[in-house]
């Protein structure tokens, strides 16, 4: 290809063509089966799967929750939490940076969803691609950790942008690295003022049941 | 775009092989002007920009050293890195999620690099796409904090195969988090049995000086 660029553009347009026709069909088929649907994205290791687990302890009717893992590569995190008896799915997105929502919709179409109410996707590890992709989702959450810096929200607006919740994880680590809590809030209002903002320590649980019965209630207004 | 495929590799062939071009032409600029360029890769927050202004402290002469860095948006860390009197460009890469080879070879070339030795290129936040293309560089660092969980090189293969270098960030925080360096060692080692190890704190300066010293010895060694 010469590098002008106009059949760069065309092809990607395309391909976000498709991939917004694929969230579309996922939102149907949510839609229809009365499903609510929860993108969840951070860095790696920001805490997305264990937040997946503080959810599944707090729900009781296991066969309500369906949870479907992105990873490049690896079945480490369905294994995680296929330990809880829930049902769960595992995608290898390989060289991709994010879950494509004709993925998601292919193993949606493949689960047994006729008990299911709480959708869990959890994202490639990864703050740019997967903020760019709807996978045709209720909410979208961000998780950011107190050990990855508190100016994260100016370096990726998109994902504090288009996300509905944003929570800050890892708060029992406070005292030890420097990070303002009150910078993030900022500059996470500016990018999304309407954006809902929770702090949460998996470790202690602090802040955890505040989250929690945000979630739930935010499922239950839905349905 | 029909969604056969076909068109859309051939497309990303031809990126890759501009990609490609771009990363030799680096490349030659570097071995003509005999400077050693180091590409640094981590998810956000790992410890990128503190490794470099432990590099800049380290070295006497301020004008040997150069800085490039990637962030989808924001100077902020150019200006962080600005404050320590070296040469530094940003580049915003907006929405691709690394920088492109062709990005920084005409940031290289507007730079005035009479005096570089050592080229220092921060790269976007970002365990997976950063892994896939060569800026040419002479030797690739990845770092992981231990606040990210130590399964990351079995979920990100290709960094920690591609990989010469694989620093341990953020030791301090070993006693509060769940982290069993031995895995990540050992992980790392099954992807790249090459690659060298180093665990470093920056807020104690633990492993700090090995670090610098292999880094040193690594320039010293081409020119």
């Amino acid at each position: 290809m010469r590098p002008d660029g106009t059949l760069r553009i065309d092809v990607e347009r395309s391909i976000l063509q498709s991939a917004d026709e694929a969230a579309a069909a996922i939102r149907a088929l949510l839609s229809e089966r009365k499903i609510y649907a929860i993108n969840l994205i951070s860095s790696p290791g920001s805490g997305k799967t264990t937040l997946i687990e503080a959810l599944l302890a707090r729900f009781d009717g296991k066969a309500g929750v369906a949870v479907v893992e992105g990873d490049i590569e690896t079945e480490i995190d369905a294994e995680r939490i296929r330990k809880h008896g829930v049902q769960v799915r595992q995608i290898n997105t390989r060289s991709s940076c994010h879950i494509q929502p004709s993925r998601l919709l292919s193993v949606l179409r493949e689960m047994d969803l006729s008990e299911t109410r709480l959708l869990l996707v959890e994202n490639v590890g990864n703050l740019v691609c997967p903020a760019e992709v709807s996978l045709g989702e209720d909410a979208r959450i961000v998780l950011l950790s107190v050990t990855e810096g508190d100016e994260k929200p100016l370096k990726y607006p998109l994902v504090f942008r288009t996300s509905d919740l944003l929570v800050i994880t890892k708060t029992d680590l406070l005292p030890y690295v420097t990070f303002d809590v009150d910078r993030v809030r900022r500059a996470a209002r500016a990018a999304n003022p309407s954006v809902e903002i929770f702090e949460v320590s998996a470790t202690t649980g602090a802040g955890m049941s505040a989250l929690l019965d945000r979630i739930e209630g935010l499922r239950a207004m839905k349905h």
